[in-house]
């Protein structure tokens, strides 16, 4: 892709009339993105020197400064160490409407630690999937995604160097891994263009930018913007849900991607499973201790474990968690609730609340209800369109997956019990002047739906059980029983693991 | 304070009694903080190997854990350092109804980092009055704090250390740093005891736990806890608006803490200003290309920069602070639009979402309406009661203070029109289709209520004005003098501070 650069014919005088020209365009279309509610994300990569912040700079000049967000990205400090490595990328997304413009990316991000020896071949390989995937699930959720890569020639290169290192305000900014970089420029080249090629998706073409003459290099990139911003208002007006481009993608009904396991239905699970108090005491005391040593072991390895509750109003998911937390040194964990999205969760992609909530490695980071409320709630009562929300099991198998390459153990837990159940459990909350709080006229609502929400879960739990992330249904009648089946379940999955390890 | 370690006359058997009985009544209680939506911090200081995270478990063990929140205070990592130093702990506020427990606190923060000569004496003492500052501002917005020494002697503690060393799942929690700090103990000794003294607050008073021996420390820290809980859920009850207990504090209705610049009234302001477009082209060039060279030295210097502005609506706002991001590196700042708060910022401090908001030292951060809406749109509008945003001037300046302590250059403008040039802007957005969405019906309905805004503005501009963080009123009636006249102050306040700093 960058075996040619070409340089536009234009005079630096047509140049500067056509880009002055642009500027009440960029206005109004950006005005258009946001009443269009578009979020846009502009990343520009390329060479040391090649000019990424002069013309970030000009991109932005004429564009309101309350709705984009300029972020350099460095190499990762402690803390995003300590997270899955696109976790820095889903926290910054733009809201909708919004531009993020990243100077460097998750492109150029992969390229340099694969150059510098901070991850292999293989970790390599893996961060070029993860990238298509993330740019594939923005995309399907009516992100634009627009990748410039400023290229420039090695003399050239050779040549601004000098000219940064010359003068005392800029020689800061230059050092000598600079030049040894325009040595290896060759070498350099070929890790490029091969990336380029690996991550020049339909959900997020590259534009290559010849940028040894900068005005001509202004230009082109002001001509990719307008034109994607074009395009992307024009697609949602004409009334495409979510912005899915006609030619792309396929919606996709059933997961292709990861190996499922063979899981049973709802139905079909024993219920009457349960424990008497002796035998609940004796285990919970037995797999509180396993899940205290088992912890520490993580800790002191920095495996991230994710725990996640899913299952039937008033199953016992409280109660549930309330065993496994207390079983954890406090400063280890945390449990996130997840209610009703907010203005600003709704107003981005919507895992970005659940990456947003990931607490660091050596830690457990424990859901009460998860992203599978996109399968769930959201199309029974309408939120999300069943399409969108069909898209998602996929999503969430990669979602998890990604985790899992974190070296996080991903554990997902539908606590099942039967309607007459529910119904003795609500009624005892409407009785319980402690516990009314708890019971409200959703819940009622919710289980006159049952048997939609039972074809769901039927659903989720056969398209989301993948080897590396399968959920384990839980008999729940027997609140004992599911306490314990929860406790051992988690202790397997972790001595499983650690045992990898050794 | 900690002149004497008590030990209660209870027998162990007693302790664990009475520690039974007081599980339901904790678990009561935290329902009861849970419906009458007391946000609640506790934090728990004393001295190494004191127990303080087998007590945090202990504590929280019958408490439902999607409400409360642990966290360990370490030693600030290199982002946390880019930020005041309060700004991890405001970060961290729980939500209404929910439970923060820090295992160290801002307290052992300041006392470590003295001890370890990381901070001067002089630091030492302003961050006890920022203590004091917060924990008061917390509890006067309805925070519960209840803060907790375990307090063990120089032989417990040496014993301690050598059995923690001694066992093999242990010894990693222990280092010689530890030993040494045990031969130093009565020099710690009395830096605790002074600062235990000067963080001993009516908001946020200290609890002296004597542990040398575990279990009655567990109780002692059960009773302390329960009836602190009890305590906030009375007073509640009783109807009190935002907790504000009856003795404590004294609404203050004008600031006496920093001294403060005479300020003139809005309708004195000269609104003739104005500038021809050829002085406006000119002073633009000279005061933008001064302005990227000041960024340029804050950037090396590590200065933080907040820029706030308020003004009438169609006062101008948009343009202004577009004419300064342009003259901006676009990776050295970022704008924050300041719209109605969301849920999750409704159940904090108010000041919980500006903080959030603040960008890396060496960074501008540019706020699009301010915190000042507390006194402005909140009274006016009902959703604050007038007594309680009165409280504010003060928390304002103090939280400017603040920032000024951590570097920052603090500057607000104020964008002034007359209601004339306001009629005119709105006629003209409703006229203009491409800037009709700037213009709603509230903008009509909160002119309706210039004159009381007039007097909020003025009131605002009187109690604010202090010397570290002055309001510039800008003559706004001719947009070209109003933006010439912000670029320039900033150029002015950013050569004074580095002058200073030369």
């Amino acid at each position: 892709m960058l075996d040619l650069i070409e340089q536009t014919n234009i005079t630096k005088a047509e140049a500067e009339e056509e880009l002055t020209g642009m500027q009440n365009e960029i206005i109004d279309l950006a005005n258009g993105i946001k009443s269009a509610k578009i979020p846009v994300i502009i990343t520009i990569d390329g060479w040391g020197a090649a000019g990424k912040g002069s013309q970030i700079a000009k991109l932005i000049k004429y564009m309101d400064p309350r709705f984009y967000n300029v972020e350099p990205i460095r190499i990762p400090n402690a803390p995003e160490k300590r997270k899955p490595w696109m976790h820095r990328y889903w926290t910054k997304l733009p809201k909708q409407g919004e531009f993020l413009i990243l100077d460097g990316s998750w492109f150029s991000d992969t390229v340099k630690s694969y150059m510098h020896g901070s991850i292999t071949k293989d970790q390599y390989k893996a961060r070029i999937d993860d990238i298509n995937v993330m740019e594939r699930q923005l995309h399907d959720d009516g992100y634009l995604i627009i990748k410039l890569f400023l290229h420039i020639t090695q003399e050239e290169q050779k040549k601004r160097l000098k000219k940064l290192a010359a003068d005392e305000y800029t020689s800061w900014r230059v050092d000598e891994q600079d030049f040894i970089n325009n040595k290896n420029y060759d070498k350099i080249f070929k890790r490029y263009e091969k990336t380029l090629e690996l991550t020049n998706t339909d959900a997020a073409p590259w534009h290559i930018i010849a940028a040894n003459d900068r005005i001509s290099a202004q230009l082109e990139i002001m001509r990719t913007v307008t034109e994607a911003l074009k395009g992307a208002c024009d697609a949602k007006e004409k009334g495409v849900p979510y912005f899915i481009p006609a030619e792309y993608p396929p919606i996709k009904s059933v997961p292709t991607k990861y190996p499922l396991i063979k899981t049973k239905k709802l139905a079909s699970v024993d219920m009457d499973k349960s424990l008497t108090d002796e035998e609940y005491r004796r285990k919970l005391k037995k797999y509180q201790n396993r899940l205290f040593e088992l912890q520490n072991m993580c800790y002191q390895r920095k495996i991230p474990v994710i725990v996640a509750y899913e299952g039937w109003d008033a199953g016992g998911k409280g109660g549930n968690i309330k065993r496994v937390a207390s079983a954890l040194d406090p400063r280890g964990y945390e449990v996130k609730p997840i209610a009703a999205p907010e203005p600003s969760e709704l107003a981005r992609h919507y895992l970005w609340r659940f990456w947003t909530r990931l607490e660091n490695d050596g830690h457990f980071t424990i859901f009460d209800r998860t992203w599978y409320g996109r399968v769930m709630v959201e199309p029974i009562e309408g939120f999300t369109p069943k399409k969108r929300a069909d898209m998602a099991y996929d999503e969430m198998n990669e979602f998890e997956y990604q985790l899992t390459e974190w070296g996080a153990v991903v554990i997902k837990f539908w606590i099942n019990i039967d309607k007459d159940e529910q119904y003795r459990r609500f009624k005892e909350r409407e009785n319980t002047p402690s516990k009314q709080w708890k019971i409200t006229d959703e819940d009622w609502r919710n289980r006159e739906k049952w048997d939609q929400y039972e074809k769901a879960v039927d659903r989720m739990i056969k398209l989301t059980s993948t080897e590396f992330a399968p959920w384990t249904v839980i008999e729940g009648n027997d609140k004992k029983y599911a306490r314990i089946k929860a406790l051992k379940t988690i202790c397997d999955r972790l001595e499983k693991r650690l045992g990898e390890e050794l």
